[in-house]
């Protein structure tokens, strides 16, 4: 990861200078802090700062005074309640900020996820370095036939060839006009605001974001999904790790009624209801249609 | 203010255990953290946590790796120009996390402002205290007769003493019946959640309450302005005495540009650049309603 | 229901004169426009302005120059896709605006609901009508011995008549002095934005409150609900009735994927794979609280 | 404007059958409705949907149940009142929904504003068009000098050509390549998720675009400001003239209160007073920096 002498010395820095607080610290993510975790050929994430751990959740759901009850083992109990019951407030008490390094496809994605603050790194202001995203070979997918919004294959020889050489060709290409366009060499120099729209969907941006657990939680949930696209999902795993370290028993409770939960409809209760009184369901008489027959019958280990 | 032993010792057992942390931290908000701030007679204001100092919003603003710049100076700088151009996203990277004693009708009004968090205590679950807001005499004003919705003179003699008594009595006679119907000593005792309401907008309630700096700014502009409820106005004007500890250039920038700003309409624009050119000005030819231009004046310090 | 004469003419005016418009319409939602739906003893639902209708739901996630698809049948099974998989833009494209009368505790609990618009009658500047909420005698329960935030058998006997009565009188008791407070006769009269403060949370206000139909959704899922309590549950389902005759896909698909549905916890599916496949599970190998798996033997009709 | 005949037709038919409704009706609005109004030179606006007018404002201020009130006149006072002092809760009972076309520059900047409801067309999902951002030769400027943020002299002779052509080359060479990667002719053809990352960010887009009335003034107080960069601020420009026909009243309060007003800082309010009083004040002795004072002096009209 191409981080600057610069960079990895004022991160060093940060790291180097502990200094003491009357506040919640969660010492898993004290260890994060500051240090940048790759993602993509070019991208990372990195903690900036964090509010809150597993038991300023407890201490805002019960509005006390102190800090959580006395025992780990009812707060973790408390919290689990919480997550199954929908009780979404007092995971929003913690927030965390990271500084995320990711390509603009990924951020246009990223972005539609509202509940969040954001300052991007400005193109009309500064200009925007030489780094592009190019997929690895053993990521680099054909349309899928099943699913418009998915991919199949692996692309293969010289295809998979031609479409990394076409993609770095490109971005080169790009970028070379983009200098040369925003040049002051015997020349007035395009507007960056203005040269900034000839690079690809590639380039690499930066951004410091920042969001409250709960929403986290929600994010994590859709981009985590083995559905969402490569892209985005790594940068969604990268951080479950972090979530797990910071608050351990909340990120648990998220795996177990989030992440590994099923969503069964009102037909998929009335079907299961069946089978467990032993009775044989298909999909003629299931009141479900073929594709969430489909959806069910993965979910719960049946034969198409 | 009636903070029990217990809870005070909670407070006291917070504040006595530093910890090591490579976060942000803020010297002029460690001073308050924890400690309950009193507010009208039962009612306080207590920072639990916070996110960020004035170098993080600079540190933001750059989408930079360290933490601001190195000058104090050029922050500061950055900050007053961020502020005046309205550029909200980098003051959004603070955040701050209160609990907040206060009556129920100042959390109704409280309440409206909606971009941030609330864990509310429960009346379905437990029982509220006796605890009632009786205002002080001089705050005790009769109705205005110019503004309908505001205060007039203070009252006297004994309408303000006859205001008091059936104020308090009215408190106490409603606790006790609702204590009385909660009762389970020979009765089954009615449940919570329909008990509370008949309590007055005069009880006490609390929650925990976050959000961002640029949204605090927003609640502190409407109001810590003289305009607002005076019961309101005394928590937001505690809380500019911990925001200026907090993030002293940010809030010096915030008196500068909002606090102690002056919005002119166009009209006003027009009216002041003919007045600055030796015009003498009067309401009929300036464009302005009679009740606009009273405010204009005032502002000005112009005759009516 | 109490609207005066005077609502009454409004209401018949704005629903005498129907006028041409371009915009989608729903006729099922015509019907209901501007009629007040009585909820409890004082209060009302209203719609007073929606946009959009099923089609519209289609047209957004299509992004499409013309309105929905052509048949029917092909925008509700577009419509069951969405909700089932968590696609909520769509549905935040239509919206709706209701005139609200509700007692000022459920107001407490519906305004937790963030994501809408909302302008309360305001008590600062106008004075409140003497009526409040008295529960039903069918509705006046004893606290739960199970359930800390619920209600158990109901009332009985004295008891039942000693605390509507208890109700009845301090309302009435409260809303005489606020009266007499607020008086000019003979006194200067305390300030509207003071006195409001003596009246008890069973009082009546009224809003608007304007929201999108995933937000909606989300609202109804939680309030709806048999653990709601039972004062915001009437409200919610007025509304149900209502959403069912504006978008009649769209709320079939919120009966069949929210409602209706059924979350499984990461152990709970585990448990229902090992039943499916014949185990007999029981509390103590399934991995679960005796809390949880109590709710879980409830949804599958198993014995505790 | 490139709409399709096809596309052209979903428009006549949507403003071919006028429906009938008991909503609120904005006659300038209906004008408007469907209609695609070009923006740049491939972009465009098109108002699908609305809910309310300026009676609907002062109803929902006033939380009536009929129609505003009965003069125009006392409505218009109302609303500018309410725009004056901050009263932004009856501007958001107001909504409008719009489908925009614009290119992915753009759609980076608009999506900052992030309080409203959005559905864009799916690269994932289906192919982009060939569709491309070109300046207008007026429009194709330098880099400021004075301001790292914005644009300077217009660009001249060959350097523009140049511009232009290497703008127009570049993107067909993408879009060129972007199709070959896509085809699966004589081979599997690229996932589409990922063969969009090749186009540049002048590429056109679309979406469905909702928001309030105060949210969409906030929006064009920014975006319609000089300092806005040209290409987002044509969208406001166009948005502006749709919102004067819509709700007159507003509008106008808006222009008055927002778009012509000025802010004028603490120091500004002293010097202003200074001013008046016949003193003659410098940057100096202003209490303002120089860049300051220079955007002081051109508000009101004084010498540097």
């Amino acid at each position: 990861m191409p981080l600057s002498a610069e960079e990895q010395s004022a991160i060093a820095e940060a790291r180097a200078t502990p200094r003491e607080t009357l506040r919640a610290v969660a010492p898993g993510m004290e260890r994060h802090l500051h240090s940048a975790i790759p993602v993509l050929d070019h991208g990372f994430v990195r903690v900036v700062d964090y509010m809150g751990d597993d038991a300023a959740i407890v201490q805002a759901a019960r509005v006390s005074y102190g800090a959580g009850t006395r025992r780990a083992r009812d707060d973790s109990g408390l919290i689990r309640y919480l997550m199954r019951h929908w009780h979404s407030t007092p995971f929003e008490m913690c927030e965390i900020k990271l500084h995320v390094k990711l390509p603009v496809f990924v951020a246009r994605q990223w972005i539609r996820h509202r509940t969040a603050n954001v300052n991007e790194y400005s193109a009309r202001y500064s200009i925007l370095d030489r780094e592009f995203y190019i997929p690895a070979p053993e990521h680099l997918a054909a349309q899928s036939t099943v699913n418009n919004q998915g991919r199949g294959a692996l692309l293969e020889g010289e295809e998979a060839e031609r479409v990394l050489r076409v993609l770095r060709e490109d971005s080169m290409r790009a970028y070379d006009d983009y200098e040369a366009m925003l040049s002051t060499e015997g020349q007035q120099g395009l507007a960056r605001e203005l040269a900034r729209m000839n690079l690809p969907m590639n380039v690499y941006t930066q951004w410091y974001w920042k969001t409250d657990l709960h929403n986290l939680f929600h994010f994590l949930r859709l981009r985590a999904d083995p559905h969402a696209q490569h892209e985005i999902r790594v940068y969604a795993l990268a951080l479950c790790e972090i979530i797990r370290d910071w608050v351990p028993a909340a990120y648990s409770a998220f795996e177990e009624y989030r992440l590994g939960s099923a969503q069964v409809s009102a037909s998929g209760v009335a079907c299961l209801r069946r089978m467990l009184a032993g009775e044989v369901v298909t999909q003629a008489d299931s009141g479900m249609s073929p594709g969430e027959w489909r959806e069910f019958a993965a979910v719960w280990g049946l034969e198409g």
